[in-house]
């Protein structure tokens, strides 16, 4: 497999101390994909080399992952490719690997269930985005997780581009035999399968999780590296759980037995993350210095951000020798979640003098997309100040036009917004009004990045029909509302038929629900409640006859005005089963599902967004494997 | 007036590098404000240093603020008392002082301007919390800012309490004689009074900003450093602002000769959030061995979080010399915010062997209460995986009891959440139910740390009792809600009488609002919309005739289940002035306004938000001095 990609792509020579421009390839400059780039860094401090940032690269999209640490004095940076994948060595010392994790520890946040279409959907994007590693699941989990992981594999894994990239797609699986059958029974599909085991190395852990001594440790990790292997996996990643607090000795004895028995990288999670990015800097730097035969694999880092640290911890994990970063779109993940791809992508791309050159094959352009796509899936909301990708991250999103920053953005903006993918529709956008016809919505729904066949743009062309006879504009944040309450939903199970509702502070809440089922029928039920949407939602109950617990609920009007479209979020968890096993403590927990529904009648888009949830908690296949 | 306090302080006398215990007072032991702790640190690693964070403190008040990482084979932490408050000089070279600047420069995030009371609340919570020196805001931006500050300089800063802690109230300025005079005469009420001024040192807001030399800079930094001494104030600051992107010698010249003025605290910002931990390290260090006069004066931190790393860039500051961390609640301010104060805090306190020993004065119990105020007053709402004070940060708190995590919790969890003043209510606490009087009320009500008059209570109790006529149990989030509806609101101008809907997929949708004036007249209009809360809105807009701009509209159920409250948050701007100065960029802008209401009906909740939007807007005072 790696001798067939070797052909399509031409590794750069390099030395990794080398502060002059290293020249590539610069044929196919209009695949963006390939389009790398080395930051010049020199011995001495330039202070004067975030003065250039600003140049506007809009109107040239070859242009667009330029760095926004491009000093001024230089010539314009070169364009590198990604090197030639081959599991446990990267041919360039500079090049840093990017193993994405959203799909598995991302989506085992609470609520954060995602449906296999959802993540296929986030699987594709990721591919766009450019990742090196996606980390489809745990398929031990359920049934529905190994089927999500095998479709991901079957279909992103072997979507070969031009220049041959594609990405590894990997499986989680704990240190047992039919653990890492089932991920490999997932992910064998890929053209680049992996398999990533893990058990834990604290005295903590294996004293109270594992009850095990430390020699049975090192041998169970040693012969289930081993048995990964002999599946006929060449691509095997395994991680000491809690790294972090793991005694140092005990560490390299272990990383060193799995490296003979034929690991390829070596991953430390912070799994509690409690280091400092000095601290975490050091440990990387010891395992390095410590560990017997760790030239011969890829160091990765994994941290948690319990402290609101992983962001730095990654970035210094990388400054100490690794060369693959496991990080989530937008950080999510359990508890305070993870390093986020775009803090430690751009933290690399823009402190080039102190990051030693370090490069990703990341297409930064993709990454306003992609974190908007699984904000909308996970149902996880980003604070208005989220780094990079939150509303005000930028000031002219805020939707506030402060005229005075806005003139002097320069002063105050280090990376332009369009380097991540933020068009500034306010600026030369488009926006569509009732007389924009089928051809501008497709077009306007392609440069947004959705890929939608010929019914599903006619579904839309009659919402944005409905919508645009009220409202005078119909901006981006609409059409994506829009796009997710038509095209991103479950398969339907029940239909909202029609609804009618009377509330205020003089009487009793009614309201009356009409539902489709699946057969075709017509159910109708009335019930009163504390509100509105409470006696919608116990109508629709007398109906469907399905016990939850309404976890979560809340709601964001996309757009400005008072006649914005309102886009519903609920969590809800079945009070039957929908079970699934947990990664890491290995226990059932039950499953939460997310619906959502969008409409300019905040009842109605509340209704639609509860039925969706429904839906997709009929449609989950419960823990089986 | 620091020779008044000396006498009520006692310093322990430390060595920076000494790894003991330092013995402090202990015999005011109840008074948690002044239990200030000391890590212990080795100079060899203690790799199980991290295995007794599990010891429950709950049941032991005086013990709350016990590190998150106590080493398990040394006796108990040693309690240290806060140094002495001299500005430019810290008796203690471990002490860290914390500079709080959520009034601020957090209160300038689009739609977080706060009204005068709440910015009063605020203040009296960060008493509470500990921090040194809060900064009040901006008073030239305008009267309502001048008036709060010179508000919370006379009560929040002349509460001595009875250890002798006062916070230091600080107004921001720019260099000019009318905003230090206007500062000045706002922040002269307090008993530790601190002017803050600043001037742009970097080349490209030198030339296209200022469009001034380096040696105006300089002059004009000297002389309205002499001239804020001059007035009387002893304790000033003195920032370059985007020193991130200053030349280092020019750094080095100007603070050398504001030094000489008479500044006691020297802030380096890194304005645009632009670098790396080990850079803005290096920073600090090369003005700390290249600055003449240094020794005499505190060095600050003030790091804008645009990549995501604010929080780990203040943690290096401080390892490479800054006495001073200026951060946020939340981590809120403008674009991505800043550092937050509780990772930094928690940072700083857990990574006990890489920091040096350094503390801080902060009461670690009272961060969550002041997170939730700041969240609730600011609108800046935070996303679920938050570190430290996001809904998930604990995994109990998610309302999904996975039985695995909770039995492992000691496996994952590093920071008991007591520690931050979180409350496992699910555990022990009291819940209310209808058979609650106003006695369990007012005791739950001051657990949750509220401080609530008669009237007050009385007014509360009648809302619980409705709740509690519909739910079996009402929760502290039902009441964080509750009284953030009927307490913490704006003076009202209009207050909502009644309110009827009727709306639906079948019909037109149509409300009828009754608003009672501060007249006392009786209003009512109808209106039809495209869903209940637009008409509902149209139907206010019809009675207010003050024409606003509906910026932001959210709304979230605070707890589990249909029945929950529902808040709703909405942002306007009002279409006339309500303008301010903008600190930075020294141009007017408008203010714009949150709004939040609850209630069981999302409709009510929705229509009181705007209602009470609408009256903090009309109670704006505009800029004027």
């Amino acid at each position: 497999m790696c001798s067939a990609m070797a052909a399509v792509f031409r590794s750069p020579v390099v030395s990794p101390s080398a502060s002059a421009s290293v020249s590539a390839s610069t044929s196919q400059s209009h695949s963006n994909r390939f389009l790398l780039l080395r930051f010049p860094h020199s011995s001495k401090p330039s202070h004067s080399r975030l003065q250039s940032f600003f140049t506007p690269h809009t109107h040239n999209p070859t242009n667009l992952t330029i760095s926004c640490s491009q000093s001024q004095t230089s010539s314009p940076p070169p364009l590198l490719r990604r090197p030639p994948y081959i599991p446990n060595h990267i041919p360039d010392p500079s090049y840093v690997r990017i193993f994405d994790t959203t799909l598995r520890d991302g989506e085992q946040s609470p609520g954060a269930s995602m449906t296999s279409k959802e993540k296929l959907d986030i699987a594709r994007q990721l591919a766009k985005l450019g990742v090196d590693i996606i980390e489809a699941g745990f398929p031990a989990a359920s049934k529905d997780d190994f089927e999500a992981v095998k479709m991901i594999a079957k279909e992103v894994g072997n979507a070969v581009d031009d220049d041959g990239y594609v990405p590894v797609i990997c499986g989680l699986s704990r240190c047992n035999e039919n653990d890492i059958r089932t991920a490999w029974e997932a992910v064998k599909y890929a053209k680049r399968p992996r398999i990533h085991t893990f058990i834990a190395t604290s005295p903590i852990h294996m004293e109270f999780k594992l009850r095990k001594s430390k020699e049975q440790i090192v041998e169970i990790a040693r012969s289930m590296v081993k048995f990964a292997r002999s599946l006929g996996c060449d691509d095997v990643e395994f991680s000491p759980e809690d790294a972090g607090r793991s005694e140092r000795e005990f560490l390299y004895e272990i990383l060193g037995e799995v490296i003979k028995a034929g690991a390829t990288t070596l991953n430390i999670p912070d799994t509690v993350g409690i280091t400092l990015p000095s601290e975490f800097g050091e440990l990387i730097a010891d395992i390095k210095a410590n560990t017997p035969g760790i030239e011969n694999v890829i160091i990765s880092t994994h941290c948690q951000n319990d402290l609101g640290l992983s962001s730095a911890n990654t970035i210094q994990g990388a400054l100490a020798g690794a060369r693959q970063l496991e990080v989530t779109i937008n950080g999510i993940g359990e508890r305070a979640g993870n390093a986020s791809l775009e803090e430690v992508v751009m933290g690399l791309k823009c402190g080039s003098k102190f990051s030693n050159g370090l490069y990703t094959g990341i297409n930064t352009r993709h990454i306003y997309l992609t974190s908007r796509m699984v904000e909308e899936y996970s149902g996880l909301q980003l604070q208005p100040h989220k780094a990079l990708v939150g509303a005000n991250a930028f000031a002219h999103e805020s939707g506030i036009h402060q005229d005075g920053m806005l003139k002097h953005k320069e002063t105050y903006e280090i990376i332009s917004p369009e380097v991540i993918g933020i068009e500034r529709s306010n600026e030369a956008g488009i926006v569509l009004g009732k007389l924009s016809g089928r051809h501008a919505l497709r077009k306007r729904l392609e440069e947004l990045g959705y890929e939608l066949n010929d019914d599903q743009v006619q579904t839309l062309f009659w919402r944005f029909k409905a919508v645009a006879e009220q409202k005078k504009r119909v901006t981006d944040a609409d059409l994506r509302a829009l796009v997710s309450d038509e095209v991103f939903q479950a398969e339907p199970v029940w239909k909202l038929g029609d609804l009618q509702v009377t509330c205020g502070t003089l009487g009793l809440s009614t309201a009356t629900v009409k539902l489709y089922g699946v057969d075709g029928g017509t159910h109708v039920a009335c019930s009163v409640g504390t509100g509105p949407v409470d006696s919608a939602y116990k109508a629709i109950d007398l109906i469907v006859k399905e016990p939850v617990t309404l976890l979560e609920y809340s709601m964001n009007a996309v757009t400005e005005g008072i006649d914005a479209i309102a886009t519903t979020r609920v969590v809800i968890r079945g009070d039957k089963n929908h079970t699934s096993t947990h990664a890491l403590t290995g226990e059932t927990f039950h499953r939460t599902f997310s619906g959502t529904g969008a409409g300019m009648d905040v009842v109605v888009s509340s209704v639609k967004a509860y039925v969706a949830a429904l839906n997709k908690m009929l449609g989950f296949k419960d823990a089986s494997t």
